[in-house]
């Protein structure tokens, strides 16, 4: 079981983002520039966030990426449903049905007790991703920060973030 | 995030093992035939078991497996980081670390708040397959049993398992 490095980038560039004004965006560029990865594969998790409904984007040569949402509304479950899909880990190929001698189909209304222990594991997993939210890691991040991080932010947003015409609020869709 | 379908598999396995007499094996074959799945891919996960310490072996052509360990010491979790190996789902990259005007090594002394969020998690989850045992399972199963699986599982059985010499508890390894 492994998560895809796409989660780790997304958490990341959700955290970045939730930095910014109003009227600011940053590019999907700029986003691998400061996170030091493959631009090309942070671009499809920066869209699926933003199918998701957790990115908003202004389109064009200067626009970019922002927070579709509060960073208190996004909890690390939202990202991580994202980027891996709603499917829970364990699916059940209800293999107990196979082989010889299969027993009539009516037989197996409840789940497999299997299912059934690996599905409260997941729940339990997910009750706490959604516990955290965007605001809560960055709150972490602040109480542990002499400055130092919140000034390299700061000389990276300066360089790269894109003003928009108006307020992202004001903005259709 | 994904588990492999091996691990419904060796689950399956592990549970059915444990019907067995002290002087009884099942080979690879038939676990595969009483499951409906691909023997060579039930075998690699099988071997893994066994090399895990869950699973013991008789070699040779009348050989096949047991369990080493009493149903009620064998873990959904025990047999999960079996198959899907030891490492957590998230695997932090520190891609925090990277970038333009990277901050000194020694400012992340501290785990990131992402990766020890995520962890927080997978403990959560594993706590709760770690709850669960085969003996658990079991009794779960023959509860809603009306005596149809039982009867199912005894017929391949019987006509399936394989006497071993002596109790494999004599045997060495």
């Amino acid at each position: 079981m492994k998560l895809s490095d796409g989660v780790e980038q997304a958490i990341h560039s959700v955290a970045m983002l939730a930095s910014l004004e109003d009227n600011q965006v940053l590019s999907a560029a700029a986003l691998a520039e400061f996170h030091g990865v493959s631009p090309s594969y942070l671009l499809k998790h920066l869209q699926t966030l933003s199918r998701s409904g957790i990115l908003g984007t202004f389109p064009g040569p200067k626009g970019g990426y922002y927070l579709a949402q509060s960073p208190a509304d996004i909890s690390l479950l939202d990202v991580v449903l994202a980027v891996e899909g709603p499917e829970p880990a364990f699916r059940c190929k209800e293999i107990r049905r196979n082989g010889p001698n299969p027993v009539p189909d009516g037989f197996f209304t409840a789940p497999c007790q299997i299912s059934a222990a690996m599905l409260r594991a997941e729940r339990s997993y997910r009750a706490e991703l959604k516990s955290v939210t965007i605001s809560h890691l960055l709150a972490d991040v602040q109480r542990d920060d002499d400055g130092t991080l919140a000034a390299r932010s700061c000389v990276f947003l300066d360089a790269n973030v894109r003003i928009t015409p108006q307020n992202r609020s004001q903005e259709p869709g």
